[in-house]
């Protein structure tokens, strides 16, 4: 199969599959308080130090590895949204790892609004500059829209914020820039900070938040002291190992071609929703009067893997952020083709046919 | 090195690692919707099942998938602890992810009530009953202690709360229970139990929460609806397959002639804490006059591995639960020796010796 479904999760590479084996050997519990339990501890420090400088964080900033982007975001809104006198800005277009959480807080009460979104799916920069006042004490914006593929211009996003009152939180999930964008946390000034192994072909079960201030934050999970208080549980050796060899083996890949061939090739009724300003590697098409899932089910027929949107949002049949940005009959034929360099110009040709030919026949047999 | 500190971690088998690299090519997001997805999502409902039927569940009943035993704990807890005026009553001895979420709910004001322990460290039945009445919601007790090896009868414990009130919900931690005791969690009657990976010579980085009835349990982390919805984050297919793998291969060992053979060789003055009602793998022993931690490194010199207690007790430096059950002079003498049969008898004979060695020389040196 031909993975056009690279933003939905990636194959742990080879390399990164010997750092866990390799990592595994050394299995002492990393609080333990004999020598051998620091190579343990070492494998872990290695890792914050070496991703922590990846992202250009400061030294003196915190790298706490989870389980995975999706604790990285609970805990973020678990912990700073705590006062229902305050307002919290939330991406209308957030992961849903972001919005469940934001919504069970809007139900339990705490005053949350999203910040409406552009029609590429990035934040509306003048909405949201409407929406700031010092009421607001938090903001979270996704770096690179798991839908669109939709760059936020976080570094904007925060100065502005913070321009109104130095105290407000920002937090960011990079989940989908990691790899794709060169990262400079201390250039963009948030807070908090969103990564995930599994998207970047390193294992599933982690993840890691970066925090500029740990005072400005507290555990999701409480216990025994690890990571710096943060995040309790015995660590995941292998797994951290694992995430800094797929951190280390990061290339920043050119795939405008890719897009280029993608959007030429595409025919029939559809809007474009990921235009130029969104990364070359997500694009997100929306079909009138075809199933999102037809068009898959007839591409995976042909050899190619494909979504109708985040998987996370797949379920749901209809995909909530992309049913933002085009008009309601375009809808339901949601796709989005995303991939590394591992596929080839013709691959990306051949696909665009299969989707071509699954459109026609399909209207065609509905006899639209 | 020979390692008495089997209760703090383990390392992974052969079969487990092999697992976690044969489900690592299943690398399919489970909520995709094309058919590859299935693999992964079999691969977890298979893991699911297994786990389920061997802790003698039933199949209406649900099991989570979570990062850590840690995570499980704090996810019940951070879910059933809701309303100031309830009771919630917690074992004294419970692992920190227990006891330190507990007392930060205790700080944000909930009737947090600690049951107080018997001198082996199981919690104390008569003290407990005095305890129970119509306020209390919520009951969590550790199945086996990680710091003494007491066995809690969760059955009685259970039917006297449920006695009390049918609605009280019932929690253990079963993380040393699993592989030591056959567990049986529909004759238990639990409400809630979690069991843990990376102590079983399974993977670090997966644990589990078993939840008789999912109505009456919420999310730690929201987000894509994986897991029932109660758990989101793409799925650790690989980890959750090595899990199951590691479960499938549990076999529960006789071991009573090991903690015999160290219970006839130690010597000097200190207090057994393990008796005879608790597992045979782990013993908590208190030595007067000697820190646990120069006999853990003496130990270490000579090629074993000991605890001075969990290793998420060890850094607070005096173990909490032990300095409920011994008396002063000999809390700082903490140390405890965990094994499974990988240790020969001339093993345990050779390690007390040395922990023999260690007390004398060092009381010696110091003149006491």
């Amino acid at each position: 199969m031909i993975n056009f479904d690279n933003a939905s999760t990636t194959k742990i590479s080879k390399k990164a599959l010997e750092a866990y084996n390799v990592a595994s050997e050394i299995f002492y519990n990393p609080s333990a308080l004999y020598a051998p339990a620091m190579q343990s501890k070492s494998i872990i420090d290695n890792a914050r130090t070496y991703i922590l400088k990846y992202l250009k964080g400061k030294p003196s900033n915190s790298l706490v590895f989870t389980s995975s982007a999706s604790e990285s975001n609970n805990m973020v809104l678990n912990s700073v949204v705590v006062r229902k006198d305050k307002k919290y800005l939330i991406g209308a277009g957030e992961h849903s790892s972001i919005f469940a959480k934001a919504e069970n807080l809007r139900q339990n009460g705490y005053n949350i609004q999203y910040i409406p979104l552009l029609p590429n799916g990035a934040v509306d920069i003048e909405k949201y500059k409407a929406m700031l006042d010092e009421d607001v004490a938090f903001v979270s914006v996704i770096h690179v829209s798991n839908e669109t593929g939709a760059i936020n211009d976080i570094k904007t996003l925060n100065a502005l914020a913070k321009g109104v009152n130095k105290s407000i939180l920002f937090h960011s999930d990079g989940v989908q820039a990691l790899g794709k964008l060169n990262i400079n946390l201390t250039d963009l000034g948030v807070d908090f900070y969103t990564i995930s192994a599994h998207k970047i072909n390193g294992p599933k079960g982690i993840g890691a938040l970066y925090i500029s201030n740990p005072t400005k934050i507290k555990p999701l999970i409480f216990g025994g002291g690890q990571e710096f208080n943060l995040r309790a549980g015995t660590e995941n050796v292998a797994g951290i190992h694992a995430f800094y060899e797929a951190v280390k083996n990061l290339t920043i890949k050119d795939l405008k071609l890719h897009k280029q061939t993608i959007i030429n090739s595409l025919r029939g009724d559809y809007v474009l929703v990921s235009d130029d300003k969104c990364v070359d590697n997500i694009i997100s098409i929306c079909f009138k009067g075809v199933r999102g899932e037809t068009i898959l089910h007839i591409a995976e027929q042909n050899g190619f893997l494909i979504g109708t949107g985040s998987s996370c949002n797949s379920k749901a049949g209809v995909n909530r952020v992309v049913s933002q940005l085009v008009d309601k009959n375009y809808i339901q034929g949601a796709i989005r083709l995303s991939f590394d360099n591992d596929v080839s110009k013709d691959d990306c040709i051949k696909l665009c046919e299969v989707i071509n030919n699954a459109v026609k026949t399909y209207r065609e047999k509905i006899g639209r």
